[in-house]
């Protein structure tokens, strides 16, 4: 027998559609780039996101071609994010912030037709023009009369162009729908193209209570860029419920981060640590500045958050949740929100809990394998690779077949994180693989050590990373950025450290900077700092 | 190009298999047929519903094959809603309160192969084994050594004889999971079959913070019978968030479920109106029986609730909310709860925007048809057909082709509903097509009437319905059930309605009654009442 159910798919056109029909009034707002605020509803951005979806098929736009954006977060940003998909382009936003010969490879290699480019962005085109080209460029942001580069066009000219004669294409969900690139801290950069299913499912699993927990009533902060595996989920998640949608623009310092929390009444946001930590420092240098109202529920993920962090942003009303994911699972994977049973446990324990990576949502499935490819059992101690798989995960890159080795022959992706997990089935990473210390035989984690030396009142920032040793072939070295007026000594952190690791696992040597360099997306980049501490001479 | 995402299907089997890793602890809790409570929990519900794929697989149930179930709400009926699919088969609750003939119809039509029965039922069983035969009959809740009929075997045997040695089958998600039939007031019941897929997106949307709103920290109760719409999604969102269930078996009355709310600290629940009447009732009638601590979120649905029920419930903190769908919609279609936007109506207008059936959950698309087959535009004042559509709507009855013209041409589902929407997308039932009232070349709406009636504090339930008039064609006709105490005349009511309605929409007649006859789900009988009161002598 078969069901009797219709078969109905899920695309982003219907999400856009239901947004305008019911959300007309709900409001969008963005910071400009001279950091005024602009305000739009729902219903407008509904009439500009069918308008470019309407003239990018009149300027040909073909089913599955992609449209590259250079845009930060803001209204036009969102405009691409349905427009394209639902005219049956891919919207390909290109992380902004990598080598200018690191775009024009991404953008050859993903064959982005057309681009939607922020006048501001426009020197980058520049720097890009010999290497990369587009057929068509369209200019968000310039001044009616302003002077554009050759060939290119005023975006509001596109947008003005449509006249509502149109009908969306018919879309299957496993059509494409939008891509990004993820920069691997090896190699060329690597794309994921999303389907229309796996954005719709993801958002299902996003807005759950037990994840994100998104309703109309809430009102959505994008920290992460826009071009970071889709600025997280959020922009189509808010869309999909009617939530307040807030963008900050390209101001991520933290006082204009602080500032929209407060005069937006954000419920709901998501950053790296690295933004934490920096908003963490303001509250703290400025206690009375902000006054945030109602708890706000902020995600951290990219890399474990120290769990002096959620102790410190908790005393702001901020309540940090940790979820865990990459540009490959679209990213939402994991999240730590405690369990019921956990619930009863002491307070430290329920913190340390919370910094795991968690428990997966709904159909995203997570195992950790050991070297010999067996599945580690849950509870166990010994971490191996954890893998995933799901609906919304990536099963190749696009268009790079050399890195099928990624997959395991069963169909999982190997994360390349090194990760344990435990009897309630919380991940808890390492470290990934390549981070992972061999000190004498032994492995140190340099997630753990980092974290703790975070924990520590003087210290801003620390990466640890693994130095060549001639007798224990690696040992740790801490980079340390002070907080300010902070005097911490690497005796003292030596010892701080003693309380919680054996002797062998605690850093040789502190090196103290002014601050840890920060890959495009604000992790800390330790693979520059191992080139530049390689050659260390240890005493 | 194409989307370099995983093709991962959306499975019953797997959310089964993620509640068994995380959720192993979660309570669930069942009344027995002897009023005592039973407990066990997600885990032994996990082994237990393997074993039941795996015994049924090894009794040579095929793909498709439907296992018929004979059940109240309790766990082994859970068993069955994951077992069943786990194992390919489609898990068919019957609905037993219905005439043994229409049940021998519905199974036979089904083709029905196996029947799971609580042992209380077997009586019903034995009415209908000249119409209808099983090839296999377990008995669930016999007692070890009882007889069973000839041919029937122990539930618990079946469950016993699974050894862990058994794969899942390879499921595809619109592989059929489950089937339910409607028992339409008119004609035979008709059936629906569910797919894996309709099932997890349904559970997704029903999930959702702004729809019941379900976390792994809830406790849910499931009043809602589980032959009727898989018990309106409740079994499969609780076991999808790991929340506890709490299962009333066969006891419906009001204190058996308030001792529930109370003692098993319920925070969501679903149940018809008759039931939240009976529930008002209990609760006026002994106000300091039952504390309920947290707010009860609970959904009312199959019919449009009054509005003094809202109110009085919510005094004993219980929040009711309208959510309407069909066993068509599986079900939930739409729900009441406020837009944003209305959050600053005064109270009265809050209460009468919450009664009304409310707006589509994401992928649910609703719209009304006038006479003429036009779409009516949002805030018009003419009712018309509701229609709706989407990944969780029937396309047709189960073998059924003679039913085709309850589809639209272009795919859509006639609801047999006539409606109104909004300027706010609120759909507003104003009866069922063959429930409106035509009198005098006028409209009159009977669910309009009945809400107003039973906003009299004497009126304990009320029925309106049309009565054949030589004059006026049809006139309306109130049949009445008085709370206990109350002596409430026909000229009050009549009176009372006054300041709500022009006076040819007030019924003629008021007739006092007992009670309200009811069909198997509780819903009011108005094909029986208009059966009775056919020949009325009007003054």
């Amino acid at each position: 027998m078969e069901s009797t159910m219709m078969r109905f798919p899920l695309t982003l056109s219907c999400v856009l559609e239901r947004a305008g029909a019911y959300f007309e009034r709900t409001e969008i707002v963005e910071r400009r780039p001279d950091r005024s605020i602009a305000r739009t509803t729902i219903g407008n951005f509904y009439n500009r996101s069918r308008a470019l979806a309407e003239s990018l098929m009149k300027s040909g736009l073909r089913k599955g071609d992609r449209v590259a954006t250079f845009l930060w977060n803001d209204t036009v940003h969102l405009e691409a994010y349905f427009g394209v998909p639902a005219a049956g382009g891919v919207v390909h936003p290109v992380n902004i912030r990598l080598h200018p010969d690191e775009i024009a490879y991404i953008v050859r290699h993903a064959g982005d037709r057309f681009l939607i480019i922020d006048a501001a962005l426009l020197p980058l085109l520049e720097k890009i023009k010999n290497q990369a080209a587009f057929e068509r460029v369209w200019v968000a942001g310039a001044a009616p009369g302003a002077p554009l580069p050759a060939g290119a066009d005023h975006y509001e000219s596109l947008i003005a162009g449509a006249n509502g004669n149109f009908t969306y294409p018919i879309l299957n969900e496993d059509d494409p729908a939008a891509m990004c690139y993820t920069s691997g801290t090896t190699g060329r950069s690597k794309g994921v193209v999303y389907s229309h299913r796996s954005i719709v499912l993801h958002t299902f699993a996003e807005v759950m209570p037990d994840a994100f927990g998104i309703s109309q009533h809430d009102a959505v902060l994008v920290i992460s860029p826009m071009f970071h595996v889709n600025g997280w989920g959020l922009p189509h998640s808010a869309v999909f419920t009617g939530a307040k949608l807030v963008l900050t623009g390209m101001h991520f310092d933290p006082a204009a981060i602080l500032d929209l929390i407060v005069s937006e009444n954000i419920t709901v946001t998501g950053a790296i640590p690295t933004i934490w930590i920096a908003v963490r420092d303001a509250l703290e240098a400025q206690p009375t500045r902000w006054k945030i109202k109602n708890t706000l529920r902020a995600v951290v993920g990219g890399a474990a958050p120290p769990a002096a962090l959620l102790r410190a942003l908790e005393k702001f009303n901020i309540k940090l949740m940790h979820a865990w994911g990459m540009t490959e699972t679209s990213p939402v994977a994991t999240f730590g929100s405690l369990k019921s049973n956990l619930l009863s446990l002491p307070e430290c324990q329920q913190f340390e809990t919370r910094c795991k990576q968690g428990w997966s949502v709904p159909f995203m499935e997570t195992r950790v394998v050991d070297a010999g490819g067996a599945v580690v059992a849950w509870g166990g101690r010994d971490p191996g690779e954890l893998q995933v798989r799901g609906p919304w995960v990536a099963a190749s890159y696009y268009n790079n077949p050399e890195t099928a080795d990624r997959w395991t022959a069963d169909g999982w992706f190997k994360t390349g994180d090194v990760a344990t997990i435990d009897a309630d089935g919380y991940i808890c990473i390492t470290d990934r693989a390549k981070d992972l210390i061999k000190s004498g035989g032994e492995w140190i984690s340099s997630v753990d050590l980092e974290n703790a030396i975070m924990g520590h009142p003087g210290v801003h920032e620390a990466a640890v990373v693994a130095v060549p040793h001639p007798k224990w072939q690696e040992r740790p070295l801490a980079v340390v950025a002070r907080r300010a007026h902070s005097e911490v000594t690497a005796a003292e952190l030596s010892e701080f450290l003693s309380g919680h690791f054996a002797k062998w696992q605690i850093p040789d040597a502190f090196v103290f900077v002014s601050e840890i360099p920060k890959t495009s997306i604000g992790k800390f980049k330790k693979t520059a700092l191992r080139e530049q501490y390689k050659d260390w001479k240890w005493c």
